[in-house]
């Protein structure tokens, strides 16, 4: 069995959407990819930390998933990091209300011995320095993906660099991915991006799915047209977790198996949305995670009779 | 050999794109949906009206690529219709130069006695009344796809909505379906639009690509990612000259068949978009046409290890 070792946030968040509002909730990004990796036969560890108000009942929640939490630290006294955001009405763009850093403002992130020899790891959405730091204490991965976001390339680009050029994968928004390369095309941002040691670019385009890229070749995941997205929280996390844990589950990093790696991410972000936060991953079944891909299968494939 | 009906615009388009501009040169839908289903082995007939400026050499390409203009009239006197438009940097949005609707402004569609038993009839983008007309002049057609845009939903939506009631599958883009049906969701708006009268709805996405939807089913074919595209001009018609081509030249009107037609239809419009108005479909080939579909395949079909 594989081992992923996963970085990034376990955290609070309190959403409103035009369906609802919630309190504080379970968020983080780690947490999502700790869940939605949990649908694949892999041995998970998260890397992160908390606050001591941070519920057992969550931290019991990550372990029925199969997520080692060794390497979650929960700081005594100190409070866990919290986001709040509100959505607007089309669900793509969102405000922030509120960070509160907490006690992720001065983590040290430490690896557990156990999952130091981790085939597959996945840093999060986080400060880049963090996300550096883990990959100084992992031994010869063989394959590390990153998830990042504008806020990294507006405030530590140089930090970000450094993750960058020492990564696999990466996984980015479409502006984002034009951000960092300076190119409205994405297959030219794609190839710019490559250059800056990533050999995969995986470019999300949320409700209009994903694109991968590897030199001249290009594959492209819809997104599940949806009667409702209920809550996009977590969905890219939740695609990342998806496309780390098939690729961790498969042990093969091929081009080939990539695609299905992709298709997989999307299909499990397509439940995220469903409901608030974590709500829908914590029921999800593999049955359910089947008659998906078979949709799927029915969005995508054809035949024509001119071959 | 299936007929093929198509009623839209003959014109002349003056463009202005960020990689330059050109004067009058050959456009207008019925254009473009005509050099699009000439890649199909069909019997194309063309039904509208330019003016006597309307240059012989255009209407000898026409007839070079297999479309009867028996039924384009020209009128003596008259002056071809005429848009200018700039696109701006992005390319996915323009702003209308100017409109000279000349002879179109009193144009009344007469179907040649030889056409009027056409399987296929492809209602281009022109006045509703117009498109009526021609439903009224050919007899049970096997197939009538309608195209139609935002314009005639805020100007005309009474006429357009008698139409919508008599065709088989109507394509409009994401905003123009919502704006139809009143639905942000487009599952649901397709749903909503279904029941208008069309029994297939194809929403068309640009650089997103498009979705067919029919009843419960629903399938998504990309757009090609392409480094660059050049002038948009033209590619949703050339989308739907492609759709109904695809679907003429194998005469089988099945969802499934449906999937392969709007691949087609993505495919020729990735090559419209690579050069100013007609000029790459001019000098498109089969062969060119056979090697983007591979990539339509590389770029959507997957095989997963977990099955």
């Amino acid at each position: 069995m594989s081992k992923l070792l996963i970085v990034g946030t376990v955290a609070f968040d309190a959403i409103e959407t035009p369906f609802g509002k919630t309190d504080k909730i379970l968020g983080g990004a780690a947490t999502y990819i700790g869940l939605s990796a949990s649908n694949f036969d892999v041995e998970s560890a998260v890397v992160s930390v908390v606050g001591e108000d941070f519920p057992k009942e969550y931290l019991d929640l990550l372990e029925k998933n199969n997520v080692n939490i060794e390497g979650l630290e929960v700081v005594k006294g100190g409070k866990t990091f919290f986001w709040s955001g509100k959505y607007h009405n089309d669900l793509n763009t969102r405000d922030t209300l509120d960070t509160q850093l907490n006690v992720l403002a001065d983590f040290k992130p430490v690896v557990p011995d156990s999952h130091k020899d981790s085939e597959f790891v996945m840093l999060g959405n986080l400060h880049p320095l963090v996300q550096l730091s883990v990959l100084d204490q992992v031994k010869n991965p063989k394959l590390v993906v990153l998830d990042t976001m504008n806020f990294w390339m507006d405030n530590t680009l140089e930090d970000l660099m450094k993750v960058i050029a020492r990564v696999d994968v990466i996984t980015i928004n479409d502006e984002e991915a034009r951000q960092l390369s300076g190119e409205y095309s994405l297959v030219k941002a794609a190839r710019k991006i490559e250059e800056m040691g990533p050999k995969y670019v995986v470019i999300k385009k949320g409700e209009h799915g994903a694109l991968l890229f590897h030199k001249d070749q290009v594959f492209f995941a819809p997104a599940l047209p949806l009667e409702e997205v209920f809550d996009p929280t977590g969905a890219g996390d939740t695609f990342a977790g998806g496309f780390i844990g098939y690729l961790a589950r498969t042990g093969n990093i091929s081009f080939e198996n990539m695609k299905s790696a992709i298709i997989y991410g999307s299909n499990l972000a397509s439940f995220c949305v469903e409901k608030f936060g974590t709500e829908r991953m914590q029921t999800l079944t593999g049955d359910e995670v089947n008659k998906r891909l078979d949709e799927f299968r029915k969005l995508t494939q054809f035949e024509t009779q001119l071959d």
